[in-house]
């Protein structure tokens, strides 16, 4: 007889009742190859004695065998492992007696997907983030979203809103947001040309999909977010990149790629150029409207934070103009709400969408009804343009504050110059300055921060980073601005008297 | 002069302030080649009469396009668009007077995602549905997670949390459904073998991008749950099907094949296979796990519905045996929970789950913080233990019910065999029976019914279809059934008194 006491251990604390642990252990004997085909078990007394359990346990267990017909019973014989089943030569014992699984690799190869740059994630010990460019989440209209979730879960009438829903998103989403952007940024569409998506990156994911096949070319700007080159890449892309100067990608260098060889798509970030924050000029704008119309050039316009803006009123993005078709326009509402919840939208011409819907089916099916039924409503409600009008003023003035502290504190090492909009400040460090030592002293006295990685291309980069502003307040970015001198100094920083 | 007060309308009550209207317009213009480059706009004065504008408001737009380069300001003459600005030839006018972009097609070509079958979404005439096996949403703990996303958004110490996140999921989920699911379905795993993803779909998405590459061969039931055939068939495999019958996947036809071709990937349902509800033997399940082993071949394990099971407690996963690190498991939360959030898991070796989490990071970043750490929450309080037992006994009892009515009412017609778990019945009709005509006579009477395509296989498959009986009480079902009786009879329904 098998030493059942120490093969089958019981949790009587845990949530599986007994009799199913019993079962599932004896379940798992049986495929190792402990217990062989044709072998009786123990009497369901003997084995309630070994395990000191009741009785009436093991015959619930033995039961269960049956019903799953790992079992069978012969009368006043007793109960024994089907004969149908395969013959397992058992397997040497490991040491701790788990199965195994999941404990090593994986028995197959798989795809390569490249490394990725670090994305600033604060540990336990810091309590300030200069992020990429969030906004101010404790400032978010979460609890008007949660209030609406609550009011329309109640709803009789919205159950199968709740329930059932189309890939490109809610009905009443697609056709608040299609308004809203037509009225806010002179986009002429309808609710036929919109996507509702997990955010700007899946939008990103999902243009690049429909359009690049492996060996294709596309142009992105040097440097580029980093995020959508990985995508690019990673769906077979080869890149070329052009420069970026004060005034945004080059045009011209665009336009001579595209004379000598076929391209697939154009990568661009029009508003506010991620990383370096410059903004298209308007002379670069009508050449590349052109251009984009004149040689069908796909182009993706990533413009995440549209709704931010200081200096000026917001640009109209390319999507708006004629284009021809071209342009599929990206961008987020995830940033503009400050949420939690993470929302985005692709626009594009209605054929583009209906394809982009069936390849988000077969990615995820669709969203989730309830917050985007939510979302329509403060989006109705002007709930959401009240939220962007404050968060603006505020953001402005958080910009405003950075700035001055970077110029007062850190004027020695970093250049800089002041976002016209978004969330974040591009800092450039003399080259020989290591962001890596500084990211590494600065996370000891509490402020986490990028080391310059996220920020650089495949070639020669500038040495810089971008300071998320938008989610620290005056105080914060005091401190934070205070740790960032002492690690630049290299020195060790004491805690200031607030 | 142009005739500007036909060119530029504006919309005294959108939301847009006046003078952006104004300016974006005339940015139009000058986009549109309708000004050229060194033409003079019209005085601030006679614009704003043109208009009947306060003069202000014109002056504010002028300022606008001056901060964007559009204009510059020649002193004593007036205000000319930017020579620096290419030469646009102006487009024929166009009627309506809409700048083109997103009304007609694409100028480009892209990738091409294959039709795909309509999911059941009930119109506004249709108050009754027999869906794919869907939860009952009013029965969702929605009101317990909303109170926890409130409760997190108000703690001061989540503000980060909410913000920061790895694309595998948010840690707290990770570690408490990573134990969860060790509990309740032996899976041997930690939070290191864990992704959450954003549902199932998206778990069997990530999981196929990762194995397949264009030519691939996987094996695949015939009849199959027919998004991940599209699913594998998008990424560039080839199918191969083998026969399902009552005891599920015919493990030898899978043997076979293996033997005959290299396969890269076998997809599974063991627990209840979709469409038919069947489950897969004992017997086959030990070859099965043979094979995996001995050929190291990668399975997903689909196991979408296993919260759900009526007739024995639930049959461990093969992900819960020793399969070598073979098998990458794929479950959903979204159904357990009846929400109408969508939320997923990947259960693979810690390798696999670090490849598939930067590749879905290039999808979507990550899921929802909020959401995940309230999921965490419910999770470890108990409250998803405790719901799961209530909706077992009603969806219980709503199976019996409607087997009961198939029985009496539709004996005529139907087959079907009482499945041991989940949330539909696979119901077969008679092969000359239209289910096109029976789908489009209960729509006309209030009932949404699928019409068969969604379980049609491209091969000959059974004139069948699952009907989910979750999601409708008994009146409900019997109500329904009472439809489709009636459409089966082709006469028209008669209101029943209730």
């Amino acid at each position: 007889m098998l030493p059942y006491q120490t093969l089958i251990i019981i949790d009587k604390a845990g949530a599986m009742p007994i009799y199913q642990q019993v079962a599932n252990r004896l379940v798992s004997l049986i495929q190792e190859g402990r217990i062989q085909p044709g072998a009786f078990l123990p009497s369901t007394r003997a084995l309630a004695e070994m395990l000191q359990l009741h009785r009436k346990t093991v015959v619930a267990a033995y039961e269960e065998l049956l019903r799953q017909d790992w079992v069978e019973a012969i009368p006043r014989k007793g109960v024994l492992v089907s004969k149908s089943l395969p013959g397992i030569k058992p397997r040497s014992f490991r040491p701790g007696g788990q199965v195994g699984g999941y404990s090593g690799g994986t028995g197959f190869s798989f795809n390569f997907v490249a490394p990725q740059p670090g994305i600033v994630i604060p540990g336990n010990k810091q309590r300030l983030v200069f992020n990429d460019g969030f906004p101010d989440v404790r400032e978010a209209p979460l609890d008007l979203l949660l209030r609406e979730c609550r009011r329309l879960s109640r709803g009789k009438a919205y159950a199968k809103k709740l329930v059932y829903g189309g890939a490109a998103g809610a009905d009443h989403l697609r056709k608040s947001l299609s308004s809203h952007l037509s009225e806010s940024r002179g986009l002429p569409i309808g609710p036929e040309n919109l996507m509702v998506t997990r955010g700007a990156q899946m939008s990103i994911y999902l243009a690049a999909a429909m359009l690049i096949r492996p060996g294709d070319k596309v142009i992105v700007g040097m440097t580029n977010y980093r995020y959508a080159d990985l995508c690019f890449e990673q769906l077979g892309a080869t890149l070329i990149r052009v420069p970026v100067d004060e005034c945004g990608i080059d045009v011209q260098a665009v336009s001579d790629i595209c004379k000598k060889t076929y391209v697939r798509m154009l990568y661009v970030v029009p508003h506010h150029h991620h990383p370096t924050t410059v903004t298209l000029s308007a002379e670069r704008r009508m050449k590349l409207l052109e251009l984009i119309r004149s040689r069908r050039l796909a182009v993706i316009e990533d413009d995440y934070d549209y709704d931010f803006h200081y200096a000026s009123g917001p640009i109209l993005p390319l999507a708006s103009a004629d284009h021809g078709g071209n342009v599929l326009y990206v961008g987020s509402l995830t940033k503009s709400l400050a949420l939690s919840i993470r929302m985005g939208f692709l626009v594009a011409p209605a054929e583009f969408i209906e394809g982009a819907a069936r390849l988000r089916r077969l990615m995820d099916l669709r969203g989730d009804n309830l917050i985007e039924e939510a979302l329509a409503e403060l989006l109705d409600n002007g709930d959401i343009a009240r939220h962007l009008k404050k968060a603006n003023k505020l953001f402005h003035e958080r910009r405003d504050i950075l700035c001055d502290l970077l110029e007062s504190q850190m004027g020695e090492w970093v250049q800089f110059k002041k976002p016209d909009g978004g969330m974040a400040v591009w800092t450039v460090f003399p080259s020989a300055f290591s962001l890596t030592g500084l990211a590494s002293r600065a996370a000891a006295e509490g402020l986490a921060l990028s080391d310059g990685s996220a920020y650089c291309s495949n070639a020669p980069a500038a040495n810089g980073m971008r300071l998320g502003f938008a989610s620290l307040n005056g105080t914060e970015l005091k401190e934070a601005v205070r740790i960032l001198r002492r690690a630049a100094l290299g020195a060790p920083v004491v805690p200031s008297a607030r």
